[in-house]
């Protein structure tokens, strides 16, 4: 169901930083990219050991030659072959965010890179400004917006469904840090409790980033300030893990935000609801496939992928019929296809197909950092307002 | 299945205060008191209306002469008759509680109160110290302390199964108000919106008082200080509508509190969550008879009333086998089965038995007041942490 | 909420044969009788065991001279009293329905009964005979036609929401005969098991007829033929645990029907779902407080008691805003409001009010009975096809 | 996550049969192929519209010269390939399985085929007798086999949690046969309801196959005789569209089995609960990554895909982690994964890893077949029992 006419495009070729052996989301990236048929995969810098990096690459199937021991050498490498790749995918740890992402889009490739974006939002502002000036192509893995109900809900939103929003909830919950595993030898609890490798924000800024931005990216509203109080309950842990947050958004509407990894009984649980004068959604990432819509004064509507009032082709890529659950594997596959069309409607000089529109964009990433740097400080003095823009 | 030997004891006789043609929870109170049998109920003050008084004590069967006009009357009334009401049931609008519960109490009378308590925490002050003066038995009907997997919530929590508590989630979400009824004759929606009957807080003292009051039920724990913001959607209206909190509980656990009444698809959405170092809990309204608990490193298991591992009878009168739900009246009868064993065992010199700890108290009820007070002051103070207590 | 004017009619004097201690139902029916306060318990042959029943009388605070020791004897002192009971609740196991049932019948008094109806299908038809020619009340408690969701379910059914009925699946899964409990001396199981007091169903006769009852009730159709299998899994048990059944209803829809009591992890999973050329409904009675309705071709709608689109009074009597769950006990009040204004209805010269028509009638004890010796001799002859009519 | 040491094995070839423009289930074939990158896609006969085929090995990348008119072509085509084909995928309508299947087998292709297998268990007989003679790999696609709590359930049931299995539930309810569509040139309904191309069974090979085969698959028992009711609601439609059944399994077990194409309101509502003399397991096919167990006498689990008692890679190839759901991709790409172990394991002269051995082979779709050919006769002589093996 590829979005193009008679004269396939070519494939696009797609290089990796990080995703070496251990590593969790790497192999996600690349099962994503391979989701659609729209990449191939040929290069890579997988690991900061030149020996495991040429161990991921013989696993991956990519010529040798290709398997750097860095990504600079990766930058250098690729520059001036003549299939040199297309874009990279960046999925190490947040302080090999910025570096690399910077390099490659100076190389003219197109970047998709995993969130918080950077370090710090000086960073991030530095690469929306690179990606404006180059022009390149650079989506954020906020996941969650590649599920077809988020998007959905987003465009229900937008055309008024729910009237002027009132109130937006959202939460996620997991609780995999409630022993302090990262003393243990677990990769990656130790670096995503340790700051020098994760920045500021623990909790905050691996899943509480994803809460807000999905709370944003449905409501379509900025938030205008936010108090915050941080907490850390792993005895002896460095960062946080566990955020609350109140938030006044853009309008008027409140809200009120989540974050915890030592919520005992939740695995990953990520919730959305928003309300507003007129109507009302929930959704929840643990059952993807369905998104709750109220009328006011109506019985609730559930509406399932694929189903009845689910929108259409013009959010996300069909691919099974309503009724087969899709996951995450898909919404992030979703995500490299949005980035896939903007790279190939680059090429043959058009617009890309709408559903493209869909994917976080590097001031997604940006807001990101904010929203983390306004969390910390606002925290640090007991949840004094402060804006996240 | 009554807690007695071989005599059984007399009923109690039971008068009520509100609870007139058109009400709510006067009819509720009623069929929760004849619930278990252990009532007779047999005098009122219905409505500040005499004929309307005098009507509703036809429909309810009592005798006319004890249908009184005013709850001043209905004191004097019973206080020289010998058959003369054992215990009161209070259930007027907020700013009708005090008086007449002071009142009964000085005439020797139990009460049965709804909440919020009073119209101020000074009020609730003089009540606590009157019952502790007179030693009669005072219930405040949090209604959802009477439903059993609550109950087992807090003897678990109690009992260590949790751990060290971590996090308190608590939320009440309803959208009635959504629209702005109160103009348009609504009885119930006018009384509520009205500071003058209703007190400082609107949604704040209808529901989040119910949500506030569960979370420390449950946990055990008291509040130490909030961070509120009261907000107001509906047009015009006087009071809160949504209420966006933060919570610090003695002993270092962080909450968060939500209380709306504009939230559209919501219809009574009370739910906790109390999170530990060792387990996890959650519980929703809307689905009383489970309770979800999770040790950390083991599957959720779902408890469900009545069923395996859900406890006993010392936690609330076993009415019908498992798998048979109960709602909400039946946790409202709990209440008034607990009070009455109160009454019974004072009767006749004994401890009550077990289930009737349970009941919430008119210390309960004045922390209900304390809370209202602070999470105004504190949202009127831009989320400054104040002390609930 | 009584559904009278002015004059308070009185309330009817109830008697009730069986539910003595250790009985379940028992007490279910006599909360049942005072929830919406239309009736006193003034009498009752609560055991064989005169002694038992004397003690039952005086928990139930009634007057000793009417604790009879024998259904008999009640028949014989109530009838010339002046304040002679109205109605009589039979509560006993099956094999003591039918006396006490035609007895009370011909002593003028209206029956409110267990099912199964009696022991054998002609049982059933004199009992249906001798209301007709009596013309009193006779209700029987199949509880489930109490939810307002089941009756809202049959309204709909009614009014052709679902168009022509085609599919209808019925179910009500129990596990608490797992185990042969009833060698351990329980007493509920060891009369559901024992031939001489439960007649020839076992699980058929105790939830199976439950669930048959509720889809002819729902989709308003009459099973023309029956093709079922009884087994029995504990070892030694004497009747059915578990029952399967095919059907095929008037008008060429089909149904199927499980009832089992060996189902580990069912409690009480009694569900139904009827599907028409037009739309779909779901109900469980775990979650009564629902009812799932889909028109093809839009999303589920989920219809909550008291909720947008659920009806109104005229089903039932509401006691609670909506939100506030209801369960069992309430359902089973229902019937008797509904018989309640029958009776009534037939003192003051007038139509019963609406709700009333949704009672069961001593006509559906009877089918319940043909269906009992139907499916029998159906699994008795390998599943031949039988008329249950 | 690639089962294998410091050599990469090569990709295996693939071909496939169908699955060209408008397909549904083929390019879910080419996307689970691709999932855990063991394949390379090559070949194909996608059409038997020659320039249908050609353009849709366009879109899918391949050489244009194997771009395939006809499966016949494309047998005679690859032969002679130095780099011929390693594997077939035929996703064509039932019609056209067995004769490419047997094909290339002859021509040493192994073979991943959809069900119904063919459209007479002669041939399915046929294809088990030349799978064993050629010793080639032989896989078929019982998508559902391939969720890892399926598996888990399986091996649950294997290793004893459950004791004896007395009672098999299985259920697989969808509308979108609702209304005549086969009328309008909807082409999955053409063909589905054509006794040309899909044989004697419509809903019944459709889905009634899955949900037997899943049945089977978990419980371990293989069925001894069905009793089973065909019936057909679509005017005018050609073949069943509700099948309702009851089965009789080896050892005693007893079971129903519901499958529907005119079930308003179900989307794609598989469903199996499987009780035994110790515990009990519930899956339903819309929420996947969850399996419930209940060990009788304590509360019912939620185990979760990932999560704690979840098992573990030896059952399924682990690609996200616990929270994150996966969908029917995923179990399809499972599926395609354990062929390409077999395929790999045979190519090295080893044993397959473990999760291979969970792939539904030649023999499951044999018994498909002869579960459609015994369902359709018994319908036809009225429900008798007939074995279906």
């Amino acid at each position: 169901m590829a979005q193009s006419g008679s004269a396939q495009p070519r494939r696009i070729r797609l290089g990796m930083v990080g995703g070496g052996p251990g590593a969790f989301i790497g192999p996600v990236h690349r099962l994503a990219a391979r989701m659609d048929d729209r990449y191939d995969f040929v290069a890579g810098a997988f690991s900061s050991d030149a020996e495991r990096s040429r161990q991921a690459g013989i696993l991956c199937h990519i010529d040798p030659a290709r398997a750097y021991p860095t990504w600079q050498a990766m930058v250098e490498g690729e520059r001036n072959r003549p299939d040199r790749i297309d874009a990279v995918a960046i999925v190490t740890p947040n302080n090999v965010h910025y570096g690399p992402a910077k390099a490659f889009l100076e190389a003219g490739v197109h970047v998709i890179c995993d969130k918080p974006l950077t370090m710090t939002a000086a960073e991030a502002t530095d690469l929306v400004q690179t990606v404006r000036r180059t022009g390149l192509v650079f989506g954020v893995t906020h996941t969650y917006a590649g599920y077809p109900m988020v998007r959905l809900a987003k465009a229900m939103v937008a055309a008024g469904d729910l009237g002027t929003i009132r109130v937006i909830q959202a939460e996620y919950a997991q609780s995999w840090l409630t022993e302090t595993i990262e003393t243990t030898g677990q990769k990656q609890a130790a670096w995503r409790t340790d700051p020098a490798q994760s920045g500021g924000g623990g909790c905050l800024g691996d899943i509480g980033t994803h809460a807000y931005h999905l709370a944003g990216y449905v409501s379509g509203l900025k938030a205008e300030a936010i108090s915050a109080e941080l907490s850390t309950f792993g005895e002896g842990r460095r960062l946080d893990d566990n955020v609350s947050m109140l938030l006044r958004y853009e309008g008027g509407a409140r809200g009120m935000l989540w974050a915890s990894q030592v919520a005992v009984g939740e695995i990953n649980g990520m919730r959305l609801r928003v309300f507003g004068s007129k109507g009302g959604l929930a959704w929840q990432q643990e059952q993807p496939n369905e998104l709750v819509f109220t009328r006011h004064g109506e019985p609730s509507r559930v509406i399932t992928r694929g189903g009845a009032a689910s929108g259409d082709s013009n959010i996300y890529v069909p691919r099974v019929p309503a009724g087969h659950p899709e996951g995450y594997l898909e919404a992030f596959g979703q995500l490299y296809a949005d980035a896939a069309e903007q790279i190939t409607a680059k090429w043959e000089g058009r617009e890309p197909g709408p559903t493209a529109r869909f994917l976080p964009t590097v001031e997604d990433g940006e807001a990101g950092m904010r929203f983390i740097e306004a969390a910390i400080a606002s925290s640090q003095q007991g949840g004094k307002w402060l804006s996240p823009r």
